[in-house]
């Protein structure tokens, strides 16, 4: 497609979601419902053809030489279509924030004035290879009346078209405009700058992939982002720590899922307990395959720990290694995560009641916790239900992104003839 | 100066904030009360001075030929000190949302989750002639726990320079890091160039003035950005309006102070009731001295209305001007104001309940009224005590934004050992 074609049909498309927007966000939670629940049935019975358009992109990706992670991300296996189908009803079954009207009290002039939540209305979604976001952010946008367009990875295009194409069918089915869920059919860079152009018809980007495709959004976009571009987490066991408490939780945070954004990448140890904790825990992760890189005072307590080279420090491993370093107490821990830390998921390990709460006052995270698991920092372990991202940039959304954080508030003012004196 | 010493410069005022963001978030509310106090007694002790200096820029600005609006907005008369000093005692008096925990719940695992409001923590704001929005911002910065980078405009260089001095003497007296609020001495627009690249020490920016400037500065940053470009506000009166309530409110909403951003400039009339009102409203109009400029059967009605031109439709006048248009009824009013509104205020005269409630559901604004003059939208007038702008983008704040709107929330995550399953 020549540059011009693109950017006319891509304008055209944010337009015409524009519009699909204006009616979908007024329409009634039942009637968002029965869209859900029309989605997840058709899904079901267009399973095969899903699955054969699904093999499409597995065999190109295979050709081109994709890795077997790769190509386990873009599969949508029988498992991955049923948990597709139990999203679609989750969604459905969680409460629609759309219409509450919060904080409504009177003015002295007999005004009264409160808060409603209503859509953000065009969200555009870019993403890489899982084809399942399609569905789940379909979903959670058409929940809360937003209107979305779709671009996924060029590895996952016939998958995403197929699913586009249920998707649509499905809308249609219950009298809604199709375009209120739309997948760009252009996957390179080009239909990307384009789409990030279209500030006037679309009010938010969430990109989710790789920290590159995350920097290129957020460098090129006229439109709002939300977005973090990576994990950098880190757990201090403070001095009174509870070390049966601490074990566990590292071992989780680094190791149940080390690809992750809310693995952990670094622990933080205060020097008075490094020369009992360290050789301990240094053992348990190696018996966990981890690998452990460490700063001089951690290594003469294990020789489990090589020694660290400045640039891992604040390093995203994604993989079965870490960072440890011997700190001084709560200052020094404070003053390396704000250096090295992203801002992601920030955990400490004591029963002291005082380092806690200086813990949970002074860290700046989008998570912050007391003996707890990184792993945590997640929609629906935090309790929204759902998770369409994580924003580690403050403006909007600080943290997981639910229902609520796809909406915003704007003032209703209900008068009786009043005036500004 | 040269390029790069201005880079530099506020490369390391940006950095020196942000350090200095890291003390003040975490600053009691006492404490930021007290500098607040302080910069007060310390505004009024040093009028003469500030005084001085602002005469500098008055003189100036004759000899460029400013207008006289333009030298009144700059001038810091007595009058304009005096409500300096009192916004300040009114900033510390509000009660502060930093440390505010909302949601607390404890999941079915056990853990404690809830919502911690904490400051965003450096600001950036660009504004052009008025001084006093210096001590406004820095005010409403401080009170939660911000840092501020303040850069007004070149014809008010010597006043915000002066206010600077006072505004960092009261922090250094209370202990505080004068970095906490600082004036950016360089006012060409390079420099807010540079400014807006600082997206690594910066957390957002709060373009206050003309469209020119709003533009110019979402255009050029890498930092979230809350604004306005302009407010094309309307009225609907519906068929079934109140026309004695009508009258008084749109005569407010017009001419109480044209020049402002929610001061109204069209007027949308229900057929069925256009020969009746239009006569009456026209005259009235015309007693206040407005300029009506309307649709074919508007001019019609009333001999004191000039046809408009398509390019009045959706024109923002900033003066006694306004539009009048006939509409079939609501659906019309509707995409009227869907394609010519700002997104900014949007009221509707009507005694009719369902009309009421589909115009508070259905109209995308950031406030929406019934019966009540489109003035209101205000953060003083709303409720938020204090406002530091107006966002009709959706993203973090619609509509005003008060001290919340400088805050976000992180989550807390209180734990006894939990790790995931």
């Amino acid at each position: 497609m020549q540059y011009s074609e693109i950017q006319d049909l891509i304008t055209s498309m944010a337009q015409k979601a524009r519009i699909a927007s204006r009616t979908l966000g007024v329409l009634s939670t039942e009637a968002k419902n029965a869209v859900l629940l029309a989605i997840a049935k058709n899904i079901g019975e267009k399973k095969e053809f899903i699955q054969r358009e699904n093999q499409r992109d597995l065999d190109s990706g295979k050709e081109r030489g994709l890795s077997s992670a790769m190509l386990d991300r873009l599969a949508l296996s029988d498992t991955v279509i049923q948990s597709m189908i139990a999203g679609l009803h989750a969604v459905a079954e969680l409460p629609d924030p759309v219409g509450e009207i919060s904080r409504m009290n009177r003015r002295p002039n007999g005004l009264l004035v409160g808060r409603m939540r209503v859509p953000l209305g065009v969200i555009a979604m870019i993403y890489e290879s899982r084809p399942n976001v399609t569905v789940d952010a379909a979903a959670l946008c058409l929940k809360t009346g937003n209107a979305v367009l779709l671009r996924g990875g060029s590895e996952a295009i016939h998958s995403n078209r197929a699913l586009a194409q249920v998707l649509q069918d499905s809308l249609q089915s219950e009298g809604i405009a199709p375009d209120a869920i739309q997948v760009v059919p252009v996957t390179d860079r080009q239909a990307v700058t384009i789409l990030l152009a279209q500030e006037d018809t679309i009010d938010l980007v969430i990109p989710r992939g790789g920290e590159g495709l995350i920097r290129f959004v957020s460098e090129n976009s006229k439109i709002p982002v939300l977005k973090h571009y990576k994990g950098v987490c880190h757990i201090y066991v403070d001095r009174d720590g509870d070390l049966d408490k601490a074990i566990p939780i590292i071992l989780n945070a680094k190791t149940q899922r080390p690809g992750v954004c809310n693995a952990l990448e670094g622990i933080l140890v205060h020097r008075d307990i490094a020369e009992k904790f360290i050789p301990v825990i240094a053992k348990q992760l190696r018996q966990a395959g981890v690998k452990m890189l460490g700063c001089p005072l951690s290594v003469s307590h294990s020789g489990d720990i090589q020694p660290a080279a400045e640039s891992d420090w604040g390093r995203e491993f994604l993989e079965l290694t870490l960072c440890v370093k011997t700190v001084s107490g709560f200052d020094e821990a404070k003053a390396y995560i704000e250096q090295y830390g992203s801002r992601h998921t920030e955990s400490i390990i004591t029963e002291n009641y005082s380092t806690a709460q200086r813990f949970i006052n002074e860290i700046d995270a989008s998570a912050v916790m007391i003996n707890a698991s990184t792993r945590f920092n997640d929609g629906g372990e935090l309790g929204l239900g759902a998770e369409i991202g994580i924003s580690t940039t403050k403006l909007h959304a600080y943290g997981p992104m639910g229902l609520e954080e796809l909406t915003t508030r704007k003032f209703v003012v209900y008068g009786q003839g009043q005036v500004r004196r």
